[in-house]
């Protein structure tokens, strides 16, 4: 898995969910975590989340930094799994600076102020995962908090993501190198 | 996914990772997760993890908490980091708890105290987690913590922990279900 | 597997057979099978079969009583099983009204009068069976049969066949979930 | 897939459920189907259904028509949903011989009478489906009834269900490849 | 796996690689290698291979002969293995007729002459593979050679390849059913 | 992909072909291909291959070069095919050094004499493959060239096929990382 933080400022409208995304538009070839900083105003056409979908859902925000990872030859039960412990990790990450955060199953709140907005799906050839964080609470449909209000800079904040990130998964695809079958 | 704490003492020699263990032994029909006390000696023939049996590794202690998962019809690539997850959410959990641990993979630490023994595999019908951890320090190879330094009660941390893990599987389960495929 | 009946009448066209339908348009989230009485006209381009699409067949009826099943983590081959289990138990339900029919495949005929249509496919993310049963004989491009000649009430009908496939469908994942592996 | 009625006479014991059994035992290369009589007294040791090895459940008959289907390349889901789509078979095929049969899963009643054992698991290279017919009613556990209180031939009776259910499974790997994926 | 030389000149642009192409257009159902002559001119729209689209590279020639596999219940990884023996087995058939060409991954050349074009994805429903070689080199973007300065007669030559690929594809199928399992 | 070989002279009897045998042996950890010289003889205990057990064959030589393949997460079909493209690559190679083989499936040939053993089977944690050239001809129990007989020195001649097969197999996974989904 490599990563690469795009300096390039990008609005995310969730079109970027397609296979392909970073090898097409950065370069990344094969199992890839690519973050960069935009705002976030994904359109119901492409919509993935039918939870989201079906209420009308607003998936906003002025400023915020967004993940996008791709894995090839697994499946959509592997990709949320992954998606929970990418999750986890932000979590364990802002808690050794000092945040104190709550993971209900993909998000994360402080108290009731939701800091991120994530999915995963899969198409034919590859799983993807989107996870945005907010840079900043403008323009949000629901309560907030922001990497802002802890003093978190991004672009550092997701080097080590994507470091400590891409480092699991190349352990977990290890660990499943390495067992003898049960019987 | 049904969870259940076994009363009864059991002493883990690795033979319990074994397919439909929670179902011949404790009448858990289905993807299971259970926990019980006992002492850990895996013996050579049942060690999973090749890793350890190449160096002749002793996996032991005197009295620990186990966890066996079961899950059908997930892949090991799933198994392993759903394994994580687990691991995760324990460390989540004692974090709760005023115990600031680290993980490195599938093991936590204090320091360099190792509290806990971990290993994910598969046969041609399902596939299992164990998760071992230290109730008290003695009878290990290595420097170890435990929960007995942390005063932490273990029935009442396993149930917290098989009712954490079981409702996060059920939720990755329940997002899988949820999204239109990427194109 | 849950199961509803959808009161609303339905115009079937073909383009019901799109993955998280009973999930947009009917509030069933996961494994599910709907049915609802409506028109069927299938165009084109919803046309699902090719074996239709390349002699260009007319797959219509004025009244007819559709099922929708969708699975999840299910691949074709199972998928197309399971459609000619639910044709067999439609076939075993009507034998039990009294009404003989045989079954080819996947249609269901008295003598040369065709009962049903159906057809299953997968996208991505999951399993879907189309399965259509005559409410009247109207509008039909072949000799029909249809549930009023056997004095067959749809909504009753509908959900006795839900019923019935529901707890089929559950019974065969727990036949999973309780085998040894094979060696 | 092919088929062979054996007409060696055959005490199956469970060690009979064994990948490529067919192919070693019988020359039939691929996926078959092969019937043969003979006693049934399957040992704990052989006992791949966890569910009668917990009960310590004696599966005994003095004389059955046992089928032993094999497929490779198809997971248990299929294989147990196929198991469901055989012994249906067998109850529409005996239903056209005048016997009114219930399926109750996969085993098969006149009342409270049983006729049929079955069970369906899977190794690393294949899916294997064993269904045990009583041909008379001696020697079993539990109230019974027989082909022979049906006056039915097992010889004649074992090919016609062996090319249903080959021309059935060929239909169904046919109909997976004649759709248009869904989106 | 079945095989038809198309008579008919067909100009490829791409649009041809996609599920059923054989079924609906050339009435071969199932797995299958169909093979037809006709210029190549593959539009972005349809380029399959992103390394391609992202260089805007020009898939394209005057006159080609084309070869469409395609296979059902086949992942991607063997589809992909089933390209390189395809172009390893047109490499060993020039052999045979005294042309000597290098074969880098799933491309042909002699010496920096190149000879063929290919690409292999899949849908949900099944995996393509294309194989187009030079007939004449006219209308190539870059340095090639072809059929016609070999001698060979375009006809005979994909009818060899065909029966070729077809008993190599059936050969393999067959040997995955004849092995025991790994423990 | 990673290659060793080994110096160590070892004599294989099949018990090699077991899921990590490069890892527990050798040190390789993930994908690899290993090769060594020895003697081969295939006990019927380690038989994989069901077509020579049921003919209770020999597979005997005093002197071979032997290849290992270890692959994790790829399927039987996928394996076997891989398996092909290996024995494509030796037959290329041989070519190279003016040795003119006949490729029979996994056979290679010098008119009627036979130049290696092969066979491909997986576990539910792992795929393998087993490639034995004769170095010499003493010991088989058909007729047989050798690589002696092409004064082709091994250790060279292995690490050549084990550099070229390690280089198609990265670039055939590349391969399922560039392609976009077909619809």
């Amino acid at each position: 898995m490599k990563y690469k933080f795009i300096k390039k400022k990008i609005n995310y409208n969730g079109s970027e969910l397609k296979p392909l995304y970073a090898y097409v538009h950065h370069q990344l070839h094969g199992d890839s975590i690519v973050a960069f900083a935009g705002s976030c105003d994904v359109t119901l056409d492409h919509m993935v989340d039918a939870e989201d979908f079906v209420v009308g859902a607003k998936i906003k925000a002025d400023c915020m930094l967004h993940f996008i990872v791709e894995m090839f030859g697994q499946n959509l039960m592997t990709a949320v799994s992954l998606q929970r412990l990418l999750v986890s990790i932000v979590q364990s990450h802002l808690m050794g600076a000092g945040v104190t955060l709550i993971r209900k199953g993909d998000d994360l709140y402080l108290k009731n102020k939701k800091l991120s907005v994530s999915i995963a799906s899969c198409s034919a050839v590859s799983s993807q995962i989107h996870l945005g964080i907010n840079i900043e609470n403008g323009g949000t449909p629901v309560p907030t908090c922001a990497l802002k209000d802890f003093s978190i800079e991004p672009v550092k904040f997701a080097t080590a993501i994507m470091e400590k990130f891409t480092s699991e998964y190349i352990s977990i695809v290890e660990a499943t190198q390495k067992v003898r079958p049960l019987q």
